[in-house]
């Protein structure tokens, strides 16, 4: 290894510091790739994340591209997602991958290797992934993650409401019994954060949870009050913009999470379109940027 | 369309009675390739795949490729993983592909896109699914995957340790207050074949379940008492075999529910390497077919 390698709470830490903490997702929907004028093919897909780069590099300074509209056109569209991935580490850009994988023991190895092992071909910064199969099921990929100075970040509580029943559920077993499904997802991601040997002199640790924005957090039993965790936890938030999550409204919601929270963003930039997505992204930083988190 | 569209359940009857209940993973796990004489490379997965497919067609009547050892390998891999596909789908194979997808929206759409719509180079007769933010979010693509005469088997109870924690804990709200997570999903998707127009005059429902070989039914909250649910609920079950579950139990353990089970086998028979693997998947046939269920 020649490069050294920096834990991915660190460079995110600094990524907020330089950029705010605006992500552009990279979302080539079927209809959106026809108002961008391409065609629905793993082409269009491809130039479509391109031209999101373009548009993102040196503004923003996170992207998330969506897999199942790369996964769709298949091994053409994986190609094309390898190329934009690149482009966007490349251009400096810290890239999540949208992919929400999840599985057991060398499977689940074999996802991780797949989206964050340095050098593989679809390499990110980070990945989403899920735990429904227990959060010991993905705990070796948080190891290697962190080995890698990669970051995951598992599903804890979503904005669709239909997802209420299965996140609010109460553990009747296991050490956090009384806890919800997310509750215990998110004590569980932060211990792990707290157990790393330089925990302390860390801002953030590089496991991090998926909150979506209009999340009733205490209804879904994640404590937002008291103490902000150390190391911070990051906390990727889909559902401003498009779906009515106000980014006023962000301390108020995540309470002592608020000071890790990627505001993510998808359908209200890309509607833009490619002429308009640049000065659409440097505005929404703008505004982001003067609300106090 | 010149072919008429049968339901993925009346494909999977006539496959049990043609060639009875076992289903062969391929899994081109880095140590298989390695013990069966391949590359740890998007080609050895493929060659592996295709090994593995010649081996079953004839004899089993269901195989599974684990997605995962072949995203591995980024778009190379999924370009292995198509040639298996269609070579499994020629070969007359019922194809299950394990991966375990999950979203919402127009992305977990997308999933059922890739690897259900007639017409995609990813097409698989079924896939797995993870239901993590909710059954209702996924509920398109069982509509979907329903016209198009696909299959779907949703994560319910899987065998490894770490699950029972969330998969066992209690729903609080919704219709299904009371149950656990596993058994609402169960009761969700047992209603919702019941649900289809013609469910009365159907052996199986389209939508099934994954249930692991040595999950504890009872402690997990499904039932497996009483009747057996019209249409029949298939039961993708892994870990026999390998992992300890035995086919004689499997009447005991599945109760009303076993006459859906298909039995997945994946390293037992894989490790009999490309010469043997054959002679490994008639025999196991043999033992699974001696046995009443």
């Amino acid at each position: 290894m020649t490069d050294e390698i920096v834990a991915f709470g660190e460079r995110l830490g600094a990524v907020f510091a330089a950029y705010g903490r605006l992500c552009v997702g990279i979302d080539p929907h079927a209809s959106l790739l026809s108002a961008w004028g391409y065609d629905d093919s793993a082409a269009g897909a491809r130039e479509f994340g391109l031209r999101t780069v373009d548009a993102a590099a040196g503004l923003a300074g996170i992207v998330k591209p969506q897999v199942a509209f790369f996964e769709r056109h298949g091994a053409a569209g994986y190609a094309a997602l390898e190329r934009v991935l690149a482009e966007a580490r490349d251009a400096d850009l810290l890239v999540i991958a949208d992919a929400k994988r999840g599985d057991i023991g060398t499977s689940v190895d074999a996802y991780g290797e797949a989206w964050l092992r340095p050098g593989s071909s679809l390499e990110a910064d980070a990945m989403t992934i899920s735990a429904f199969q227990g959060l010991g099921s993905i705990e070796s990929v948080m190891t290697s993650a962190e080995r890698w100075g990669k970051g995951l970040f598992v599903l804890a509580a979503t904005s669709n409401p239909e997802a209420a029943a299965i996140q609010r559920a109460v553990l009747t077993q296991s050490s956090r019994e009384g806890a919800t499904v997310a509750g215990a997802i998110a004590a569980g991601v932060t211990s792990w954060n707290q157990g790393r040997p330089d925990a302390a002199d860390r801002e953030f640790g590089s496991i991090g949870l998926v909150i979506g924005a209009t999340v009733d957090l205490a209804a879904s039993g994640i404590d937002v009050h008291g103490d902000v965790p150390r190391p911070g936890l990051p906390v990727l938030a889909p559902g401003f913009g498009h779906q009515g999550g106000e980014v006023r409204d962000l301390k108020h919601v995540f309470g002592a999470l608020s000071g890790g929270v990627i505001v993510s963003e998808s359908r209200s930039l890309l509607s833009a379109g490619p002429d308009g997505l640049a000065d659409a992204i440097a505005r929404r930083i703008d505004e982001i940027g003067a609300v106090d988190v």
